[in-house]
């Protein structure tokens, strides 16, 4: 909303209405290999429908709307990679992250907004089994290998984040894993780290298979279960919990911190990479908007201020807290320290 | 994009795969009668929950949503209604048009994006027997009841271009009246207009209570059926075309033109109000996207280009067409003379 703005307008409202479809053309040209077809060079709807078997009609329709949304560009008749699509959504950039719509437009996430107006009067997901948070849900298995190449590019900047002088031994416990990709990126940048990899059976094989992809497959070692349940050992200098915290609510989330406390040596730290909203929650917008996943997804779940968070950590028993934000990443990073 | 954009971001597919949350957002917002709320003088979660019999923990992370998403004012725990919303989403507002969710995010045109990708291999909608376009679709009547709201502005907007001198009389036709908003105002605004409504019988019900609620029920008669098949009868001043030839392919429209152009006197004039894209098909973004729509929910509809529909109107017999803009409606209005 500009301040200048002088009368009223319907825009803001109609492209919202109509925000879906932006979701399922994005996911449609993934499916579609559209990026990567034009990376290969072709350029026209002509000629990106012989490429990915479609028709041509609907290649010139889909492209139109993908030029106008934001992600190729269009001269003359012929289309273009943006910077960010030809990094991102190309199958042959290294960088590839296209395989992550198969979790953010799964179908569990997508039907705990299918009754967002239930969600808001209870306060919580109207999924059956409380949602995403249920023991061993199959959504994770999903998770873990389709958001894998999403999240090395987060995994590196926090694990650069972390790096301290080298050490000659680092024993590192990385809790709800998923598909392993913060625990094993810290392993690759430290030749001393050991990290063991906690998660429900299922999704550790994932994770257990990107350790074996990635080359740490002999500093990496795993514990099946709840991260509730389970003994997490001690004496680890580093735990990380990414992406995890956001799932419960608060005194849930101090119990969590408290058994992370007693299982880190002293001077060890923990490690939370979150959406975390500035104290106004408003911004910025990626985190203060993903609070409304949790509502629609989890019993209890938020998206937690720093604020919030250094009390909790503080209630667990760690001295300090510091935060951080982690460019181009839409999330922050948080150290705790015992 | 930045010209100036340095390193490649994620950040636009992230917020464009969550782009369906701000559908379902907005919607549970009218639904729970939120912008209503604000407006009577609720400011905070506690107050509006109690207010549209919500949690208060799901009324503060929708509002928060909804001001990260341009829709509503925060300041410190207090929300206010933006110049929009308060226009255009307050119940009490004579411009209220919340209803429009109740066809725009109806269950035929979300399912007609289920399955885009297979859409855009097709050419055309996968929905059963032709989708939107099926005779009787009860998906007409449902935007005639939802849409009139919305339509109230650009009714207006398009009465004053079509406004001549003075007429002592004026005969109107209006083609797939729906709601009738677009003939009614006319009517209101010429008190010497006569017009005819077609559309299918259900959709005729909500435009005669329409016409009688507006005060124009005795200038006002019906025709009821299919454009293609019915008898239009003759001698028209102005024929209206609103949001009907976007669901045709050319050959399609110019046949209806041709029937439009022989009903209308000498000198009269059609009017079409569309999303009519730019001749590079991208641009302004509303009118360009609208394309996707009508390939995900019909056989060949399109959004046309202006030197599309002169070359139709032409083929049908129109000496030539006008091309106006609509501000602040994102939509665009032709006026083609016979």
């Amino acid at each position: 909303m500009s301040v200048e703005q002088q009368a009223p307008s319907p825009v803001l409202f109609f492209e919202t209405v109509s925000a879906y479809q932006r979701s399922a053309a994005i996911k449609a040209a993934i499916e579609l290999g559209l990026f990567t077809a034009i990376g290969e060079g072709n350029r026209t709807a002509h000629d990106l429908a012989a490429r990915c078997q479609a028709s041509e009609r609907g290649m010139r329709i889909l492209c139109d709307y993908l030029t106008a949304a934001g992600f190729l560009t269009k001269e003359n008749d012929g289309y273009g990679l943006t910077m960010d699509s030809a990094t991102f959504l190309d199958k042959k950039s290294p960088a590839y992250m296209g395989s992550a719509v198969e979790f953010l437009l799964s179908p569990m996430l997508m039907q705990a907004f299918d009754n967002l107006t239930e969600a808001v009067r209870q306060g919580g997901t109207r999924l059956p089994d409380e949602g995403s948070v249920a023991p061993e849900h199959p959504v994770w298995v999903q998770f873990a290998r389709a958001m894998a190449p999403m999240m090395a590019m987060p995994a590196q900047l926090m694990s650069k984040l972390i790096a301290a002088a080298p050490h000659s031994s680092l024993k590192v416990l990385d809790i709800a894993a998923g598909h392993g990709m913060y625990g094993i990126t810290v392993a690759q940048n430290n030749p001393g780290a050991e990290v063991v990899a906690l998660d429900w059976p299922h999704v550790l094989e994932v994770a257990k298979e990107n350790a074996q992809k990635l080359g740490v497959s002999e500093r990496y070692s795993t514990i099946q279960g709840s991260a509730f349940d389970v003994d997490f050992g001690s004496g680890y200098d580093l735990v990380l919990l990414t992406n995890f915290l956001h799932h419960f609510d608060t005194e849930t989330c101090v119990s969590l911190l408290k058994k992370v406390h007693d299982a880190l040596a002293e001077g060890g730290r923990a490690v939370t990479v979150e959406f975390v909203p500035n104290e106004d929650r408003i911004t910025p917008p990626p985190s203060a908007m993903f609070s409304l996943v949790m509502l629609s997804s989890t019993p209890k779940g938020d998206a937690y201020t720093f604020r919030e968070f250094d009390e909790m950590f503080k209630r667990a028993g760690f001295s300090r807290s510091e935060f951080h934000q982690l460019p181009p990443s839409p999330q922050q990073v948080i150290i705790s320290y015992k």
